[in-house]
């Protein structure tokens, strides 16, 4: 970190997210910073081809639990939602598997035709979030196409298929992130990273294999955030040996890993600086901080707003700890060391 | 028509319909004969594509009115509708002058689908059709692109904007068929009209302006009508100086034509051999005739199925007449008079 760098005023934030645990603390950092200091890089891996529709999944929970549409029983989609479209769908022999509600079409009409039309995918997400009334900047990765691609013992599946389709049921033994070799990091990541007022890079608790090492697979990035002028700091999606939520701790069995935070850890060895782990898991802060990465301890589990609210205060505060002992070589590469 | 054709068992029809009063007349045709035997031909001119979608709103009515789904009240879209979709569309400011209700749009997205797929417009009706177990052969026109404009004092409209979002407002001065020079009448309807099974043709109801003239400025379809071997008859879409429905009536006064079943007669002048014509238009019978076209008296507003039935029956019947009193030279030109 320069020292003109020190001096400018460090508000800015920059998240990492997948869709429902990445939202829930985007949505804890708006209720505790200014809309405008916000940027989400949302993951577009599992983006998908479906019925006629370009469908962001990501993108859409971050959009509707920020703008307080989403469906908090079922974890996606809308809530209040009819389903006339899929009723009339099986009539003619269409694919049920995926459930598309009546609402969540018109997100999918206006993205699939806005995109038809050569608007950009980063376009159309800020437009419709503008329509929404939603301040926060929600950046895809890339506008590029990038699939994330299963690998199981029957051969690859598409994300979907995968996760939806088949209820995350095959064994899974890798990920391929189809086109993310030729994909670039949209401008606006690339330009929030090396804001002057930057404060921190967050990543959210969300699936580090299928949420965020797609955004770690565009070329560019890794380093980008391993030469990061502000602490890259992580939440561990898990908390007592097991995952809050979806496939995250199956996965890591399949993959032969520990179903642990230091796991999480060593995940994003290479630019991780610190890591929040639930107050449950505490025995296992110095096994991280013998990683090299730093560790502040919370209850991470968000149920309400009051919990993401003071998940997201933790972070911001536990980020400004970390600068003020920030080594002053930073931005000339990755060479730290917390205690 | 020569002796050979004579001697095949007449019992196949076409009807060239467009929507909601040709649809009428279909279902009865459907009542009294087996689906086989029926190919419908209808208007792709007011087909168009909107909020991404690619939408053939006459095709659309013909099906749902077959398989029992129209919306009787409205007279157009599906029963038992939803309209989520547009309330949500409206929120990420959509527009909402087209009202396209949720399960309406599963057959939408389905044609748009698989016209991007590079499937055919016939295509997809044939597979549309069979999934709602419709038997009756419903063809579009022509797969290629037909689009009607309404010409207007103020310039052209594009069919949809006239018809819906401008509510038939604008004073109509003409029509033109964009793209119909360079189209093609589908395959199957010219194989239609060359069946030595046919027993007639039969122009629905419609509009003769936006329904059926589309329909006729595709190359080569007057002339195969002028040219068929059995008769051609029309049902008048006008009654006791009005039109049944829609803005037939309208565009009659602003194109200073007579709001009558004679100007019907002489707007198919050229290939009509027969007029059915309201019981309440007795008096229209000589000036038809005195145009060479035959006429049958019959009532001719369709309210419930039965007066489907009976007019379907009706025009079956006329046609047989027809048939026998055809001259013996029809197939090598027009040149026909009836009493």
């Amino acid at each position: 970190m320069t020292s003109s760098a020190r001096t400018a005023s460090a508000r800015k934030l920059v998240a990492l997210s997948g869709g429902v645990g990445g939202a829930k603390l985007v949505l804890g950092f708006s209720e505790v910073m200014p809309a405008e200091d916000l940027t989400v890089i949302v993951n577009t891996g599992d983006d998908f081809e479906h019925m006629g529709f370009s469908i962001s999944p990501d993108i859409d929970t971050l959009m509707y639990t920020l703008a307080g549409l989403s469906n908090l029983e079922t974890g996606w989609g809308r809530a209040e939602e009819t389903w006339s479209f899929m009723d009339a769908a099986a009539e003619i022999g269409g694919e049920t598997w995926f459930r598309l509600g009546d609402k969540d079409i018109a997100i999918h009409a206006e993205r699939t035709r806005r995109l038809g039309a050569g608007q950009s995918l980063s376009q159309i997400t800020q437009h419709i979030c503008r329509q929404l009334g939603l301040d926060i900047t929600i950046v895809p990765m890339t506008d590029d196409k990038v699939r994330t691609i299963v690998e199981t013992p029957n051969g690859p599946l598409p994300f979907q298929y995968y996760f939806v389709r088949e209820r995350c049921r095959p064994t899974v033994t890798g990920f391929t992130f189809e086109g993310a070799a030729a994909a670039t990091p949209q401008t606006a990541f690339v330009r929030a990273l090396g804001a002057p007022e930057l404060a921190a890079i967050v990543i959210c608790p969300s699936n580090p294999f299928i949420s965020i090492d797609p955004i770690l697979s565009v070329p560019g990035v890794r380093d980008l955030l391993a030469k990061a002028r502000v602490p890259v700091i992580a939440v561990s999606p898990i908390v007592a040996g097991r995952a809050i939520k979806g496939p995250t701790a199956k996965m890591m069995t399949e993959l032969g890993l520990e179903l642990s935070a230091v796991t999480i850890a060593r995940h994003y060895a290479g630019f991780l600086d610190g890591l929040i782990i639930d107050q449950t898991d505490g025995s296992l802060a110095g096994e991280v901080r013998g990683l090299g990465v730093a560790v502040e301890i919370e209850d991470t589990v968000m149920t309400n707003l009051d919990d993401k609210i003071r998940l997201a205060k933790t972070a911001i505060e536990f980020a400004r700890r970390l600068r003020a002992e920030l080594p002053d070589h930073r931005g000339s590469g990755h060479d730290r060391q917390y205690a």
